[in-house]
């Protein structure tokens, strides 16, 4: 359905803002060919979040190797008021435009924090600038997703969550990439079937109280919908009277797959369904929760005892709807200048960068949960810690395979699982240590005292 | 580079929730071929909200027209243990399937509120309910993108707003259609150049960071600039030091197109900036302002004497981030049932529904503005109000051409315009009245009652 998903299939070079544009083209009309290195890294993580788990990596490389400019696109650039004047020689460069830089990122499903560059694009200039648009908004998006997933699946200790959200996304193609980052954070599938078929998702589905409605009374509803699917009906309680509807469902027997819960005080209905179900010898019939979940309920329910298997979750999960933005920023660290490598950073007060290409290193303690991390000069060395960031691009190419999603999320689970619980805690979770290296913290001081000299 | 938003592209059946197809099974299996009627509509505005911009028709329409199954997406549905013993004939439904019902819908930029119909839905069982997760995506969002739009546009007191948001939306097509809604809602245009060239939007951009720093020194990165885009050169001003910058860009004199505030205390540092400017005789170069605005700091820089002219929002605007779901809902209202029809509603506690296919009546004050509205049985006359659903697709085709773009925009402007102002203040709002007529009223009771009576 979409393009853009498709392996191979083409990526306009307009899916960008248009000052990448008019950047490059400024680049190339003042011989500026030198190649830059920008990394994409989280300022501040949002409120309540306290580690992010990475997403999306797989859509952005698909990008960089499908970006090109067909000449439909270029004639739309030609006729801007803005490119009035530009030299045609801009125009020949894009129509021969591909990727062919280095990308270093951490893989799907890493656990991450503020500060720390989750990807690195080592390019001539003017490719670096204009992927950057496409980048964040699919980096920062998986990841937003994947990262409120990894809290939701937490808070369920251990029953399954499904994400249900795709009424409420930022459109039909946030709906696909939510499903997929939602199970990277370690949701067991979507109610999404396009996402589904794309990403080989587990996909599930129960009726909507459309579909009891659309009968004279509820129990014909009920028994509709159990012919057609004898060995798979979830059957949806709370159109009319929730009690009622589940001492209905105990004619179906122990055949019944399950019974969804979708509003009302989902914990005592949970518990008094379960006895109901339970007396009719129906203790395999599962119990669904949905309805306007969040962490914060899904917890608070387990805690009061609710009865629950499963929970469908959908808006707050996959609009992020608590913190819906990840504020991940691209910025320039360094750029190869007249054979020099030149150091950058940015100095306006609150929003300052770091200079040099890096690489995250992660301690681990004793018993292999996460102690800390530090964030060097790619060329440090502090093993034994692990260094994060991997090589995966190469000449616009990729380097190997990229982990299948199954692998991604067995990553995130793992992950998830070595980073102490006090990181966890749903509310006011502890800060997990992050440094700079001496080595970066002194370059950087050097580079102040020199930027402040020679720029005022 | 979206398949879906080209006109006559074919979207995918899959493009839904497994329950619907499921549903869809169980109404064929059953034979249940009636017709029903959907609406969609909000059942609360999200907080601060007290009115909605209404958007995205254009690519809800464009789906049901364009909505099929694939043999591969069939094969993949024939695949999911969930249809294992399914008939034939349901497969065989959808390689056939078109949408074939009726829509009435408001225009896009019509002011509408909660409980409101924005459009509905009237088709065979089917097919109705097979559509909802993708007009539920649509519609929700770019409403929910276009009524911040008009917020901010206010908020702006006649100050040129443009949509900056691609790298923080939910991917790079919510950023597509983020741009469109945005436009609807009064924005004078995006940063997004595929949105620009997909939907003929004024596309502006200016120069990041990065440029500056590339450069040795600032001066340099602002000849680089200037000397490429001599007409259309605004200046990025805090990279390193705000007043200082604007020193520099005095030098480019009166041909300066603008200058850009990113950070900082924007109030002093724009009625400095201009004074410098003015100072050069640059009284036509504008001050465009950006980073991290929304609808409060832009009033608040306003009143508090701002010499801005331009205001770049980005995330607050095109995530929606302070309410970032529209809570959409699509309701079964009727069902046509031999030869009867039948009045359809929820009655659980929480989310209980209003029966029947409605229209919304919009009443005047003698000023023409916006005074109540009533939400009315179809066949009702409340005239001299004004009826703001119309129908626009019969039988699965487009009635007639849908309004451009710049006519919805207009729309919406005339539309707030004649809003008053009580209703549009930015924080606590007044509650427009919004009534259900007697008629509906006393429906909905007689149904309850023969409802309470029948179900249990």
């Amino acid at each position: 359905m979409i393009e853009g998903s498709k392996e191979g299939a083409r990526l306009s070079g307009l899916a960008t803002d248009l000052y990448q544009l008019t950047m490059a083209a400024a680049y190339l009309a003042n011989e500026r060919h030198e190649r830059a290195s920008f990394e994409l890294f989280v300022r501040r993580l949002p409120e309540q979040r306290s580690y992010l788990v990475v997403a999306g990596l797989e859509q952005a490389l698909s990008y960089l190797r499908n970006l090109s400019f067909s000449d439909e696109e270029i004639e739309y650039l030609r006729g801007l008021q803005v490119f009035a004047g530009i030299s045609p020689d801009f125009f020949e460069y894009l129509r021969n435009f591909q990727f062919t830089g280095e990308v270093w990122a951490m893989a799907e499903g890493t656990v991450a924090f503020a500060g720390e560059p989750l990807l690195r694009v080592t390019a001539p200039m003017t490719e670096a600038q204009i992927v950057e648009t496409y980048l964040l908004a699919t980096i920062n998006f998986q990841t937003l997703i994947a990262t409120k997933a990894a809290r939701i699946v937490e808070a369920a200790r251990g029953r399954g969550v499904i994400e249900f959200g795709a009424r409420r996304c930022h459109g039909f193609e946030a709906a696909i990439y939510a499903a997929r980052a939602a199970y990277i954070g370690g949701c067991i599938g979507t109610s999404n079937v396009e996402a589904g078929k794309m990403f080989d998702l587990p996909v599930f589905g129960t009726a909507a109280h459309s579909f009891t409605m659309a009968f004279d009374n509820e129990m014909d509803a009920f028994r509709a919908y159990f012919r057609t699917f004898p060995e798979s009906t979830t059957l949806l309680l709370d159109t009319y009277d929730t009690i009622e509807a589940a001492r209905m469902a105990t004619q179906f027997g122990p055949a019944l797959r399950g019974v969804r819960l979708d509003s009302g005080d989902m914990t005592a209905l949970s518990i008094e369904v379960r006895r109901i179900l339970d007396a009719s010898g129906m203790q395999g019939t599962k119990i669904m929760a949905s309805g306007d979940l969040d962490e914060f309920k899904i917890a608070r329910m387990l805690s009061d005892g609710a009865r629950i298997d499963l929970f469908g979750v959908g808006t707050e999960l996959s609009t992020s709807r608590d913190a819906p933005a990840l504020g991940g920023v691209y910025k320039l660290v360094e750029v190869d200048y007249n054979h020099r490598h030149d150091p950058k950073m940015k100095m306006s007060r609150d929003k300052a960068t770091y200079p040099m290409r890096k690489q995250v290193w992660r301690h681990s303690s004793s018993d292999e949960t996460f102690a800390s991390d530090t964030i060097a000069i790619e060329d440090e060395d502090h093993s034994p810690a692990e260094p994060l960031l991997k090589r995966v691009m190469s000449n616009g190419q990729l380097i190997d395979r990229l982990p299948g999603l199954n692998e991604s999320r067995l990553r995130a689970a793992e992950q998830t699982a070595q980073l102490p619980a006090r990181f966890k805690a749903l509310d006011n979770p502890a800060v997990y240590p992050v440094a700079y290296s001496e080595k970066l913290e002194a370059t950087r001081r050097a580079l102040l005292e020199r930027l402040a000299h020679s720029t005022v």
